[in-house]
Formats: structure tokens, sequence, C-alpha cells
């Protein structure tokens, strides 16, 4: 990995932005919204090989050999043979994040000397699994290699958060995981799984599911839990953005139909237009940050979907909108300092037309980074030139990695954190931000802004001052590593 | 302020910027598209303090500081708060063009040698306040300054438009300052205010509006006495584009229906859409460049409309359409030299899908300057980018400042020219543009293409050897000024 | 014409795209979606005249000349006053590719010495029609110095490919030309010339057209006759990109109401829709790669059509949508490998919000060119960055040209090997990419991925080191042609 990667091609700007950079490049690192499992954390057991922490499980990856014509059953079986097939389709992935990002563990986290090819694919294969069966390569040693201070799951409302606890009283463990708390699985009283979901909530939350307010206090009740556990944070990824209440005899009617079997589409999307209008009031009366991640059309490849699952590559985007589907509930909250909403898009021009505009009038709108299609560097750029000049970088709200795959975490906050360097580069050198001004910046993007954003306690000492070397000294602890 | 502010990063491209800029730099201001008001101008009373001249009447400013956390309310009391809210909150423009131009207008026009912070904010106030009690503080002292050859305010058809004859025949006033017809009042029988405002027109022009058809000659009288004050141009700012005729029975039938407050929304649209094709019919029988601004979702958030009114930071931009909503005006009238079109959008997508390609074709239609939320750097680059290539430049309007924020009108044409020259270097550097014809275009933008495209009287003679040294000698002139 | 046009300012950029530009500079064109007449090279007579070369048939030239106030009339009558008013109004075409292809075809392919204007026009006018006269200038001749290896037209099912064959069957002509598959006649069933395009159709295949299923024979025949031409692939211009299946009954309901004049306007989008699945089923059958341009707006203005046809320069983008319209059909067959789709926009946004994200999950799913408004440096240059990330490079389809001007095909080819040059070396000095990758690259756009998308067979021997040296040379070779 080059020094200067990311950064701009202008010697000037290139200068300032490694300066930029190297102001954060070794501070700690926050991960407000990841899909990291906390069980992994907890048990601390070796990852399994090269193959089922870098490839199967990270639909970045498989999606794109799929596009090339490798069928997800060829991934599914042997690791190794799903590594060579990896290196096989490398070139498929030629000036994609996704070959950064594992070009980056490869090198960064696993001290790979070669490049990854056909002839060389069993040999970082062995070198990997070789390294994944020392110490230093189990998940909470590679947590504290990694730097990361505080990690936030994506957690059911029925969870238990056991892992969660059982690393909160883990003394010897120094990092922060947050669960967050997603009722996706309650928002549709047409799908499939809706009944048995109530029942597990009615359970954890020892509040009978089987009306619309039960369904309701028993989510208050879990919410507080998280709020016990150290959750600041929702998440709901919905098919849209409406938050439209309705009365609550028609709540319970539809309740009752779902629960029946018998709901029609048109009272299945008024519910959850209703239900996602509660949870908003509800982040009002706790002050649990909401994110909000919608307009994605899920599972787009039904033979997949019932070949592979859910999250396996054919999760597409769709057309955005907020400033409509939120109107209702702005009116009703949007000053309210105890709400805070953070949108997030995979439509990129909601970032100048809905996204910046709201953030840049309601206090309680926040812009979600880019996230998912959107979370690589020239679609990082593109971000801050859209949202910048309308709502500036404080409404913006901190770089999220939004990853399964635990190793790629470092490498995404790197990309990020060099993005904005470059991007606050090139706002000094065309003398539309001082140089002080961009340091400033920098240091806020990556330690301040994401604690505030997400309302979670900054690290003390101060970050910038305490952090110890992290990512950039990684490669040196590799190479003391045992290597294959 | 830097000299080489908003050039190009590259050695090669900044230098040419440079060139190019240097061309313009003082030329004489032309303004077709403002929000001042012209009795400001004919009264030339002082500014009331730097608070009402610089925060509180500009919603750019005051949005930002909402979504920020202060409440409107705090701004609304004692001037010196409000400034020290600004500074307070400086950090939070960071990167912004309202950060630009106050700067701008800080050191340029009021020559304030430190950086606004909390600990300098009395100072920096009271410098203003004091210069703003001198007579080259007034505004046709300033008007003057900052080298403005043209002015078009926006204004009610009912409107006498006392002020604007008042300048026009005070011979020591050497600006033009034109009216520009706004009928956007008349538009929606289903206002509140609609009838009201029909009975002023009804007085202004002396024909009965209780009917439709009293109301089109009631505009039609309007427009031409709009024409006889030196009016080019009218402007509609309308939730969409449609341009659809209806019966005239029907137009009659709602109109009716509007004045007895009893029409339904949907007769209320199709009003509005055939309003909008007759004033479009007027245009092309009056020759009055026609101004479009649709696609702006108005007042957001009704509680702060309740309490603060209109223009208060929360009009948002909504998702634009001009292909299909103009067809049916554009094949009656598309191909008629009387007819002219200048659209624009905050939603920038349809820069290069709709409107520079209606504008590649079309004789009658011109392409907007970016606007309101597009009206800053980055956001005009992409602009340059996404219609050239399919339009060109002399199908642009050239620069419109919009504002109404008085001393930010120099700040804005300076970002503007600018902008326009980083991005011919650009072209330049890339050997897409002949040097030759980046200079021509440099002044073509500036000094004939805004006259061309409003059916403005280009200044004699000619504005590039004529213009004084202006903007750029404000400073100078400035520091003679008493300091505070 | 500047050596290092379209290269980054950055002088490294610039070195490195200069290296890349040299690798793929004298590569055959090949050219897999030209409308281009076979006839004309079958043929082989010399062209007319230069306007009706340059200007006349090329409607990117016609409408920007008519935008700036030239009724097309003036340019339909004498070839010599259609050239005086492109030279006229050829400062309007500052910035855009028309000018930058014209001027290319002015000094590269005729050796023109000076500027285009009005002073010029005649000499050029006649310079240009002296060369026509002669040998070199014929479209063979022209062919060959183009350096063109393949070049697909676009025909009609009913067409007999005469031309082709007989160009098939001359072995003094080196180049391939072959046809394309494009059905969109019978895809309207109330489209006035629908019945009389059957019956063409229905003589062609030698089977009645009268039922939906004789249609879908006859196509099916006619597709084989194609491949037997060398044809490998279809286009489908249709309105919306919709592919939903109907039941047969009503397939057969719809074609009979239409032969009866009495199609509801309802039941013929059904019947295009359901059309336009047969024809991907079809592709699945038999292979052939499938191009599907949707989302343009036909003919806008009436009165133009009336006067001067289709394809005037009133065709307008509209707003794109694939993922919810392809969905049907790419669960039946999006993952089979037989079908290949290749998707275009002239709706940027859709690139990187649909196209990309279906073509980095579905194999079946191809990235088209950016195409039409969007074939030009800057939109070309975000195309990349808009899909780069999400899908790579692989899943592009190489470049189109799509031109009926047949001396643009050079001009378009170097723009968009420079444009790739260029944004490959951006993305090496950024370190996303190596040297040698690029490289790879650069020469897979122009010699390896257009043959593979749309199936074409590969020159033989390999493209980099047979290539004569071709299109960078046709000045000195116009140099030594007859001046006038």
């Amino acid at each position: 990995m080059h020094p200067d990667r990311l950064f701009p091609a202008d010697p000037a700007a290139r200068e300032l932005a490694r300066s930029l950079h190297a102001l954060v490049e070794h501070a700690p690192v926050v991960s407000p919204h990841s899909h990291v499992d906390a069980l992994m954390l907890a048990d601390d057991r070796p990852f399994a090989n090269p193959a089922e922490l870098l490839v199967t499980p990270d639909h970045y990856v498989t999606r794109l050999l799929h596009a090339s014509g490798v069928p997800l059953d060829e991934l599914a079986g042997d690791p190794r043979a799903a590594w060579r097939l990896l290196a096989r389709y490398w070139s498929r992935f030629r000036g994609t994040p996704v070959r950064y990002w594992l070009e980056f563990q490869l090198t960064q986290v696993f001290g790979v000397p070669q490049q990854l090819d056909e002839a060389s694919a069993d040999a970082i294969y062995d070198r990997i699994d070789a390294l994944l069966a020392t110490p230093a390569y189990r998940p909470r040693a590679l947590f504290e290699r990694f730097g990361i201070d505080v990690l936030a799951t994506t957690d059911d409302p029925a969870d238990d958060l056991a892992a969660h606890r059982r690393l909160a009283a883990d003394h010897a463990f120094p990092g922060r995981v947050l669960p967050t708390f997603r009722a996706d699985r309650y928002m549709d009283p047409s799908a499939s799984g809706w009944a048995a979901a109530l029942d597990e909530l009615a359970t954890a939350a020892a509040v009978d599911c089987g009306t619309h307010e039960g369904l309701l206090e028993a989510l208050r009740i879990r919410r507080a839990y998280f709020r016990a556990q150290g959750g600041t944070a929702t998440d709901s990824g919905v098919p849209d953005a409406w938050a439209s209440p309705i009365d609550a005899r028609d709540a319970e009617r539809i309740h009752a139909a779902g629960l029946a079997g018998s709901v029609s589409p048109a009272d299945a999307v008024a519910y959850r237009r209703d239900l996602l209008y509660r949870l908003i009031e509800m982040s009002v009366d706790d002050g649990m940050v909401m994110q909000l991640h919608p307009g994605v059309i899920r599972n787009h490849h039904r033979p997949t979907l019932l070949r592979h699952g859910p999250d396996s590559g054919h999760d597409l985007p769709g057309v955005a909108a907020f400033t409509d589907p939120l109107r209702r509930a702005l009116n009703d909250f949007g000053t309210d300092p105890r709400l805070r909403l953070v949108l997030f898009t995979v439509d990129e021009t909601a970032f100048s037309r809905e996204i910046a505009p709201l953030a840049g009038f309601y206090p309680t709108v926040f812009i979600g980074a880019p996230w998912w299609f959107l979370d690589a560097p020239s679609a990082i750029e593109r971000f801050r030139h859209a949202v910048t000049e309308t709502a500036g970088f404080e409404k913006t709200s901190g770089f999220i990695d939004d990853t399964r795959a635990f190793c790629s975490i470092p490498a995404r906050h790197d990309m990020s954190r060099r993005t904005d360097a470059a991007y606050l580069a090139s706002l000094v050198v065309a003398h539309r931000l001082s140089e002080s001004d961009a340091a400033a910046l920098a240091l806020d993007l990556v330690a301040r802004i994401p604690y505030e954003t997400f309302r979670i306690e900054p690290p003390a000492p101060p970050v910038h001052e305490a952090a110890p070397v992290r990512t950039g000294a990684m490669l040196e602890e590799v190479s003391c590593a045992p290597s294959s």
C-alpha cells in the first residue's frame, strides 16, 4: 500500500493531505454502525479459515464474483476452493474498493508479501490460515490491534445481549461493544416471520405482543434494556422513509389481521409507516439516535434468496426520497433537541437534493456517511462535494463502516480518513478553507463528530494525544508474527 | 481573501484562471434576478445595524444557525446578540459558501482586519456599525462601489413601482434598477390570500378581476406597465413546471369557486397549470423573458412558518421535471423567436437530463444558472460540466445572485467569475478549448450573455474597456474609512 | 489537435495518460453499435458534399444550430449555405464534443490547415469537396484508413441485408460489417406504421404475421438470418425497460386489435412490454447479445417531426429505471449464461443507482457505455467514477460510437481512448490501481472487452502487436492528398 494512496495528484494538495492524514492516522476507531457479531468477540474463538474470514460472508466480494460468472454454490463449499476462485477472478476487482480493502488486509493485517494471483493463492491461503491459529489473530487481539475504541453491533430487540454483557463485564477487554436496536422484523405484518418474531419479542419483554399497543410497549421495554447495555442508537432499514401515523384502532385492526395472516398489502404498508413514526416518537422520548436506511430493494433475485438466503449480494438501490416522507414527523418533532435522525441513502442524488437541505435546517437531522454501494473513494468525494456547501461538516455523521467483514474495519476507516484528508486539502488549496480549519476538521471528523452524532461517550483522555500508534504499525507487528 | 481563491490547484491551470479572471474582475455587475428592495435604494437610508444587514434577513445564514441548534427566536431580538450567535457558531459554516460570502463582506466591504470569533465579535460589530452610519455605506454609495450596472428586483404585479420610478427619475443615480413581474400570488385559487391579491391587482390595473378573463387582462395591463418602467423579465416560482391549458369555461368556473372559497385541490392545480401556460402566451406576445423556478417545496416546517413567516429557511428542493411538463407549451411556442424561457432547478439531476437537452434544441429555452442550494463553487462546477457538452455556453443565462443580502452581491459575483474562470481554464489545460476562446467566453459570460439572455440593453461604451476598477479596489477605499 | 488533449492537468498523471494512450492509439476500431448505412460501404459511392457528410444528417450538429436560432429549413437546402451556417455559428459549439469531433475531422481526416470561421468557410468547403471526389475519400478507403476492424450497423428485421452480404462476399474489403437486429417497429401495435411493418416482416420471413405467434416466429426466423450474416447482437430502443410477460391469449387479442386499428393505449403498452420479454427469451435461446436503450422521449416537438421527420434533434432524455422494470426477466433468466443484456441510459443517475449495481451481481448484465447526450469527455469521466467502484471495468461494454456521421468514428474512438487513459491515469496517481493493471486495462477496454461483450470474434493476430499505425498517421497521409 503506497503511503500516499487516495491523496490528490497535485503536489501541494498531496503534501497537505499527508499532513492532515497524519493527524488522524493513528486515532482510535469508532464504528457506530457495523454488522460484526458480538459473540465472536465474547467467545474469542479463532477464525475458521481465510475464506470464511475474507470471502464467503462478505457480499461485497461474492457479488462481484457472481457477476463474473462464478455460481454462489461454488463459493459455499471447500474454503480453499473459494479462495482460489477469488484469486482467479482477482483482475475483476481492479479499481474497486473491495480490492483496496482486501489488499489492505492482506498486506497490513496479514503481512502477505506477494500479489494475489492463481499462482500465489495457495501460499497466501496457507500463510493466513497459519496466522489465524495464533493468539495474535484471535478476534479480541485484532480488535485491540485495529485500535477500535467503540464498536456498535446491530441487534434484534429480542436479543438478550448476553455477548455484550459478557464483554462489558470483562475488564480485560478494553473496548466498548454497544448494541444497536434494530426492529425491522416487526415492521411488516404481512411478512411470513412476523408472528413468530412477535412471540420472541413478547418473551424477551415479558409483554403480550398480541396487540399493537403490546408491541409498542415491548419495544419501549427493550429499548430501555438496550440503553442499559450501553446502546445509544437504533437503526431502521425500511423500504421507504414514510413515517405516517394512523389511528390506533386501525393499527390494532391491521395487527390482528397480521396475526390472522390476512393483512392486505396496502394495510401492511400503512402499518409499517405508522410504526416508523412510532419509533421516531420513542426516540424523542428516550433520546436514542435513530438511523434510517431506507430505499434498498431487498432480494432482487428470488432464486438466489431461496438458495442462499438474504444478504447474498442482490439487494439493490432504489430511488430515494426523504423530504416528503419525513415531513409529518419533522413537523411534529423536527426541532425537539431529544430527537436525532441520521439519514442514509444508496441513491446519491438525495445528498444534494434532500438530505443536505434537510440537515441544513433541522437541528435533528444528520447526514449519514455514504453507505454500501457509495462507501468508496470516488463516491465519498462526490458526497462531500454534494453536501458541504449546503450543510457544512458538522451535520455529517462521521464514517460508518457497516461491515460484516471484521478485518476490513481498519481498511475502511483508513480509506475514509484518507479520502476526507484529500477533500479537505482540495478545499485548502482552493482557499475555501484555512489550513487550521482543515486540521481541526480532520480531527473533528474522526475524533469528535462520530461520538457526538451517536451520543457515545468520548474516550478520555483526549483522543489525538493519547492514541497509541495502531493501524500504521500493524505491518511491523505482523512481520514479527509467525509466517507460513 | 486569497487572490487565487477558487482557482484550480494545478499551477498551469491556476495561472490561466488568473488571466481569465483578470479580464472580468472589474467588469460591471449585472444582476438580472435579485430580491433587493428598490425602496431601500430609493430612500437611501442607512442600514440599521450589522445583524439586520448581514444575518437575520438572510435565510442562507439563519438556516445553518438553526440547524446547529439556535432557535430562530434567539436571532429575532437584540441585533448584537444575533451577531454573537453568528460568531459562536462560525465554525459550523466552515467549507460553505455562506462563510465565503460573509468573509468577503467582512474583509472586502468592511475592511475587518481580524477573524470572526466569540472574542472578536463585539469589536467587529462595532466597526461595521460605525461604518454603516457613514455616507460611504449608504445603499446607493455601496451600489456604486459594488460596480452594479443593472439590478433587477422581484415585484408583485400590483406594485406601483414607485421606488423604481423615483430611481429612474433621479439622474444622480447612475445605475439601472428594473422591476421583474412575478405573478405567483395569483396562481393558486385555493390559497388564503388569493382573493385579496386579486383585489389589489384589480385596483392597480383598473380592471375587474372577478373573472378569469379579467385576471388575464389585468396581468397583461400590468406587464405593459412593468415594461414601461424598464422591466424586461417575469419570474414564476411554481410547485411544478406543468403548463397545460384548460378550457376557458373551466378556468372561469374554478376562478369563481376560488372566490367562493370552494375550489378543490385538483381544480386548483389545473388552474395554476393553465395560468402558467397563459403567462407563456403573454411572453410570446410581449417578449418579456420568462424565468421559471419550479420544484421548491415551500415552508416544509409549519410551526416555523406560523411563527416566522415564509422565507425562513425551510423551503426545500423537490424532484425536478421539465421535459414532459413543458412539452405542450414548447410544441405551441418553442420555436417562436419572441419567447424566451429561462429554466432554473434546485435538483441538479435536471441539468444534464432535462434542461441542457431542451436548451440544446429549442431556441427559446435557456439554462438558468445554478440557483439557491446550488449557488456555490462545487455545484457551479458540476453544473458547467453537466450542461456544456450538451448545450455549450451560449444557452446558459449568466450568473444570477438571487439574493436578499445586499452586501453579498459583490461576493457572489466574485465567486461566480472565479468559478467560471477555473472551469474555462480546466478546459484549456485539457485542450478542449483554445486560450482565445476561453478569454472570449470569460468576457461573454459576464459582459454579454446576461444582457442578451434577459434582453437588457448593454452598457455603452463596451464593458471591458470602460469599467472602472471596482470590487478589487474596495478594500483600499475601505481602509480610508473611519474604523472602530 | 494537441497531442495531450483530454489528458489530466497534473504533469505526473498526464505523463502516465500519454503512456496508456500510446498502447491503444493505433489499435483497430471495433464499433459494435453504429447507424452507418451498410449500402454506403457496399456501393462505395463518393460522398456528395461536405454538408451532407458532416452537417445535415448529424442531429448532434443540427440541434445546436437550431438551438442557436437557425431554422432546420435553412439547413435543408443548398449544401454550401448549410456549411456557411455552421461556420457562422461555430462559436456556439465552443466546449462541446461536437466541436471536438468536427475539429478532429477537419484537421485529421481532411487536413484543413485553418480555423473554421465565416471567412474561411468557403475555402474549407472547397477543399473537402475536392477531396471527396478522390478515391482516398470514398467510404471504403476511409473505412480502411480509420482502422475499422468491425462495424455493426442497425437494421430492421425485414431488411434483406443485401449490402452486408455483398460486403462479406467481397474479399477485397478487409473489414467486417455486421448487422444488428432492431425490432422496434414491431413493438407498438398502436403505431400507424405497425401493420405495414408486419407485412414487410411476413414477406421477409415467409411467415404470416397476422397473429402474435406468427410475429414471434417471424422474429425468430429473421434473428437466425441475421446470425447467418454475422450478426451477434440485437438492439431495442423502447420508451421504458419494463419487460413483463402477458398471457398468450391477451397478446393475440391485442395483436388483432392493433391490426384492426382499435388498440387501447394501456393494451399497447402491455403488448410492448410483453414483446420485450419475448425478445429477452429469444436472446436466451439464440445467444444474441441484447442491447437495451430505453428512456428516450422521441420527437418532443411535433411540428419538427411533421416537417423534418424523426431523428431531427428533438429526442430528449427521460427518467431512467432498470431495477424494477427488469426484475421479472432477471429472475427468470438473470443467471443464464446464454443471455447477455447491455443496458444503456441517457439519465446518468442510473449509472450508480441501477446499472452498476445490477451488473455487479447479475452475470448477464453489462454496463453500456455513455450514450448520446452522455458521449462526451466529462460525462464519460463521471460514468467511470460512477460505475467502477461498484462493478469494476470488466462489466462495462467498451466504447460504442452510435453515430450516423461516418467520419466522426475515428474522432469518437480517439476521444474515448483518451478519456479512459485519463481516468486510468488518475487512479494510478492516487494509488488505486497499479501501473501494470492500468496498462492491461487500457488494452482490455479497446482490444478485448468490446469483442467479448458483443460476442464478436476477436481479430487475429493479437491486436496490440499487429495493428498498423492508423488514426495517428492520418494527417500525414492527408497532407499528400490533393489540396484545394
